[in-house]
């Protein structure tokens, strides 16, 4: 309960490798995880040598921690494993449509939460690159991913270097939970949701350098743009499509 | 790690109530996971009334288990509260498209098994129900979810009735995880990764109940047959589009 309490996002890492049997244990962590149908749809590449690491960066925008952090895991779904072990076996699979991805991507997340937290138990630190998304064509190449395979988040870890002081801030657990039935949010209740994230210090500052009014246009005029979100879902839905997910 | 090691979905559940704040905490514990952007585009939907778990029965075929645990957790994906603060704020949201609906998913996911692994970790047990995917026009129905929510997965938890004695198998990690680069899986591979599953005395009962040659036709032809994947899939894809994820 305290690694899922203490984590922070790790940015910076040391050049201290992972031993090969703490990664194993991670690993082993991440297996455990449930998955549907006890089928396991997912598959986990782990990029340690630099080489693969450098050619990932440019995918994550080239942020130095890609680099930097020792390990870097790209986190798939995977229905062609079993596929393969179906057809082998006289069964013929049908797993290469939209639900299967969705299950895919569960399973995928699923293992690599179980990972994350392992990772954090053992004394590493870990970061969520979503940036997956938005280059999951060029990673298939990088990688090598076949039909039925497809990125869906990535995971870095090592030893952390820095550790920030606090954990982030999140919304008020009542702003984000609902009791049996999804209620409408007032403006009021929606006001006192984002009180607590508007008023911090950190957020008038990241107001003040952006020059705009508030936190929301940060992220609809900065961050998230209308422009690169209409962009990237032409783009990965077609990704989608090409691993043969959606006929 | 004990936690994680020690997993077995609970399909039995005691009539002990959880109490409010062990329940608190647990939900707690969903929102320190990683969140895209630090956006927390999910909500967990808690339904601990005898009618609502009992109206969504049917959703998850009728299994006891449902009605039997005393909380049942609809993970939704969602980018409507988000979106809803934006437009207080005069900046202008355009998360009604596919990459967010993915980020919604792994958003969720991450939450629920921060969630799982804390409820366990407090003593209780859980299960994923997959089929939350193929009846979620009808989830949507019952808990009023707006356009811009959506259901990813559903947990049941509670304190175990009948905890089963040894723990799920998994293929062995090396199954699951590659290094460096996707490789081709050979025949070989293939039979060696599900060499000890096939041999399990239950896998070998599995087969002769179901009067099928072998495990793999048992997923194929009984349960998940190509025509429900279809159907599934189709359904599935047409409730992303009515909640407004594709335009």
């Amino acid at each position: 309960m305290d690694t899922i309490l203490n984590h922070r996002s790790i940015r910076n890492f040391s050049s201290r490798e992972i031993p090969q049997e703490v990664l194993d244990r991670i690993l082993h962590a991440a297996t455990r995880a449930s998955t549907v149908g006890n089928m396991q749809v997912y598959t986990l590449i782990v990029s340690r040598s630099a080489e693969m690491r450098e050619r990932l960066s440019p995918c994550h925008f080239n942020q130095p921690m890609v680099k930097q952090a020792p390990v870097v895991v790209t986190v798939c779904a995977d229905i062609n494993r079993f596929s393969q072990w179906c057809r082998q076996r006289g069964a013929e699979p049908e797993y290469d449509n939209f639900v299967w991805f969705i299950n895919g991507t569960i399973d995928a997340i699923l293992a690599s939460q179980n990972m994350s937290l392992a990772a954090e138990e053992e004394g590493l630190g870990i970061c969520y690159l979503g940036t997956t998304l938005y280059t999951a064509d060029k990673i298939i190449d990088i990688l090598d991913l076949p039909k039925g395979v497809i990125p869906i988040t990535t995971v870095i870890m090592g030893y952390p270097e820095i550790i920030p002081q606090n954990i982030t801030d999140r919304l008020p657990v009542s702003g984000v939970v609902m009791y049996e039935k999804y209620t409408p949010y007032s403006e009021a209740e929606i006001d006192s949701i984002w009180a607590e994230k508007e008023a911090l210090e950190e957020t008038q500052q990241l107001i003040k350098e952006n020059n705009l009014p508030n936190l929301a246009r940060i992220f609809t005029d900065r961050r998230y743009t209308a422009a690169d979100n209409k962009l990237f879902s032409e783009k990965y839905f077609e990704i989608v499509k090409k691993q043969g997910f959606i006929k």
